[in-house]
């Protein structure tokens, strides 16, 4: 099962600035050899499930591992079955209607 | 490592009654044994991370089996290293300094 | 426009324990007017449109006030013009197809 | 008050495809003067509090004029009182961390 999700990792306890643990994950998310793009608010991931949720898992074990006593994230999470999707595709679907 | 989660699983392509899909998730979520609490907006979930989204997998699975063609899920997810906390634990604690 | 929301604040560079901030946001709801639920992952929010987003303005601007130096906080909003539906109408609506 | 928030809004009960209704959206945060930038899971928006919001709820009822009956939508949303931070800010940080 293929999946279209957004990770957004809020680390608590450690200050205002979280970019350190923010870039942390995304060196994880890469890692797993998962297609991703940062945003101002979160990643986007596109991948398989186990191997997107396995890659949270590891963000939450690394972060917690940096010295981070609480997490809290929030994940969006899509998937299809009527046909296949990618993140381009999705982003590209909106600016051709976006033309019209 | 032991999480508190919210789920909220958004059928797609299926008309504006979701319910049925979402009495489906919990039934799942029940039968992998972890504690829920179902709300207006989701479902408070209390587990091991693996057995939460591997449930929360199957959730998916079961309401593309049911027929629905996209599905749209926001998960929160938190978990902490300082200290063990309960769902109950979570709610009491906010109780407790309204009534102060 | 009616809205069921679920709100879920969360500040950051205070420490770990933030309880007493949601508890503020509760008084907030409360007073507004709002008809509400706490749970262990936010707080379910029935009320009108503008009524609601201006009492989650309200709690970021007081949990700041009370020295919290940054905030992320993820709302859930739904709206439908098919017909009118109470947060107790949604869960019940879910239970009825469990007990089937 | 300057927030950066990210908006993903999901229309029910009119089939899988939504990206006419996102696009319409898309078109109403620009017309409003916020800063925007597309996402394959949202859109992150910057700008002061009362106009992001006023634009959300312009989002809703244009996207039920167009014939939805029903949306769901999830909204990340910070602010913060320590320093202004951008969009572009925010990205900038964890990829600077990246590169160290």
């Amino acid at each position: 099962m293929k999946v279209i999700a957004d990770l957004c990792v809020v680390p608590l306890g450690i200050g205002v600035s979280v970019s350190r643990e923010i870039a942390a994950c995304e060196r994880i998310l890469t890692e797993a050899g998962l297609k991703t793009r940062l945003h101002a608010y979160g990643t986007n991931i596109e991948g398989e499930w186990d191997d997107v949720f396995a890659a949270i898992k590891r963000c939450h074990e690394a972060v917690h591992a940096m010295g981070v006593p609480r997490i809290s994230t929030n994940i969006r999470v899509g998937t299809r079955t009527d046909r296949e999707q990618t993140m381009d595709d999705k982003v590209r679907s909106v600016e051709e209607k976006l033309k019209q």
